[in-house]
């Protein structure tokens, strides 16, 4: 084995949007490219008002999501949608993810448990 | 939009597989069903003493990896494997990575962001 090459490394896995509730923030809002409301998130998210908010400052903070807020009548809207580099960084993240689903499948056929080769 | 299916929940994530460290531990043990050393595996997932041994107590204790210590010689000889029931689990974990990736990439077909669809 080769100690210099750290295979299973995965430094593109940015932890912003690595993280559980963040990743189906992200993949929301990759699927509705006009933004969603802070509601909807929610709901598509199965995520708390708390955890939906602190969650979006992250994100809004790395520069990945926009939040807007405006006035339906006297309702507050909270609008919430990708930036370009938001999605820009999310299409690199899930290119480094396709790479852990592959490798995790290539060991998985190649390597079953009950069976270990030969030194 | 319907409210009560949170459609990007993926409850299925399990926190302690998907830490992006651990992420790597993981896929490393199923690609080498028989075990690996502790130095081999910090290098295969370019992580320090602390945070490899650190990373391996939070396994060890889901069940997920056997940590083994032994002597060659006078030397103390660390060996990680996985346990059946990581490797299942770790299965598991997989099917949902891939509905993640399946989601985000029907995401970007779908919805190229400088052409939203018209409400």
């Amino acid at each position: 084995m080769q100690r210099d090459e750290p295979t299973y490394a995965y430094d593109g896995l940015d932890r912003v949007i690595h993280e559980k509730a963040r990743l189906g923030v992200m993949t929301s809002l990759m699927a509705h490219p006009k933004g969603l409301s802070f509601a909807d998130l929610k709901a598509l998210c199965a995520l708390t008002d708390g955890n939906l908010s602190r969650h979006l400052k992250v994100l809004e903070e790395a520069g990945f999501v926009d939040v807007t807020k405006s006035f339906e009548g006297r309702r507050p809207l909270t609008r919430v949608r990708l930036t370009a580099e938001g999605r820009q960084r999310f299409i690199d993240y899930l290119g480094v993810l396709e790479r852990v689903v592959r490798d995790a499948g290539e060991a998985t056929e190649a390597a079953p448990h009950t069976a270990p080769k030969p030194a």
